[in-house]
């Protein structure tokens, strides 16, 4: 497997002092192509490591499969291209998604790709959730900061990555993924869950490790998840979307204090 | 105008204490769709603000057009919707990226459109820079950090937006953009320099308040930039990208330090 972090050469410069020859770690980017049908369907720059959980969770928060039982097979080609996953798919992807015939789909965390126009943007996918039952003690939320620091062994050492975990209601870690892209963070999270069967994720919630986009709440939202938690901002879209869907927004999860944008009644 | 801020209600939880009720300022995301020749191209995440800009540099860091004459009029629909940039170009868009027939393309940082296989991406129009001619001081680049905060004036209220400033090589301020998507910010920062028919921009050097993907140094090549420094850590493929085109490559600018990882030759 490609790994998550190389080293090279570099020269340091201090303030007032001369170039100095060291080594750096770096968090690897590569491009990861998903192929399904026979078909290259998106080239995402991703860290590698949890491909099938990426690829899973890309297809599960699109709309392209509605649950795990839809995906055969998560495998590499015949001459094992690390940089490839093929899927098979019990039946053709949905139509909506592919007909959207674009050369170009970018947002501002990747290319989110149901919105290629204003028009599918409106009518997007993001589910409404179900009315609250499970409930997050207030007190919880301080220290799952820490614990996404800890856990992010990669960041440690580059700097470069960022980090989406999924915590129980009680504060509990159920899992961490890390990548170059937030985006795909996320969708490996959810990937992971999916292929669990553990979808959709009721009763829990997800921290990120930087800003909240639109995006993670819709690929949060497609997953089920009530609760959505960010150390950085979140964007005016990432709010409205969180709180049409029903969806518990929170945002600067750090240094003892959060702001909660919707829905602040899961909090007690 | 879509301002660039809005303010919200929210809940703040501060450890130990009762919820408080609050205001808070957003960066503002919404969709822009970029038309052109009647038809949508892309539909990127976008903070309001510069959209002609980001269009002309979305269009040129994309290969779209290789020049500002290629543009004819970049204009809005007749209702005005403020999320649509119109774009007249004096020929059709290349065939080269538009025959990219796929659905999804996505990337760390947004859809890099010209990649969509990885073929695609090998092949990736990453231009080579000239033999280096303009040199760069090493004692100018401590400051620049601090001109960017000083000058990031949404980023102050919401905490929620990338930044990319242009400097030229005696570390003068000579633009800047903000944006909830740092690719944006670049195309922003290109197309702006474009536009004042300020391309290449061979004798400046960009500063990007985040981390330095693979796609802020191709953006940033396109533009014929030969320093790229990023406040945050670069990726392996934006080591790789930059030296094999010959672009100076700076990590970790702050705290009076930085790291060199490709071509330190252009700094004295």
């Amino acid at each position: 497997m490609t790994p998550s972090m190389v080293r090279v050469p570099i020269e340091r410069l201090v303030q007032g002092g001369f170039p100095e020859k060291r080594e750096d770690a770096l968090a690897v980017e590569e491009p990861l192509e998903i192929r399904v049908g026979g078909k290259s369907l998106s080239v995402t720059m991703r860290t590698p490591g949890n491909d099938f959980e990426l690829a899973a969770g890309f297809l599960f928060s699109e709309g392209i499969v509605s649950s795990a039982s839809q995906i055969i097979a998560l495998g590499r080609t015949a001459d094992e291209n690390p940089n490839i996953v093929v899927v098979a798919l019990s039946r053709e992807p949905s139509a909506k998604p592919l007909t959207v015939q674009r050369a170009f789909v970018m947002t501002s965390a990747c290319g989110l790709c149901g919105k290629a126009s204003l028009a599918s943007l409106a009518s997007n996918r993001c589910p409404a959730l179900p009315p609250p039952t499970t409930t997050f003690r207030s007190g919880i939320f301080h220290t799952l900061p820490e614990v996404l620091r800890r856990r992010q062994a990669v960041f440690d050492s580059t700097g470069g990555l960022h980090a989406a975990a999924l915590f129980d209601a009680s504060g509990r870690l159920e899992s961490l993924h890390e990548d170059v892209g937030r985006h795909n963070a996320v969708d490996k999270l959810i990937g992971d869950a999916l292929l669990r069967g553990r979808t959709p994720l009721a009763n829990s919630m997800v921290l990120v490790s930087g800003r909240a986009s639109y995006e993670l709440v819709q690929k949060c939202l497609m997953g089920g998840v009530p609760l959505l938690a960010a150390v950085g901002a979140p964007s005016s879209l990432a709010v409205a979307t969180a709180a049409r869907a029903g969806m518990t927004l929170i945002g600067f999860l750090r240094d003892g204090r959060f702001n909660v944008y919707s829905e602040p009644g899961r909090i007690r």
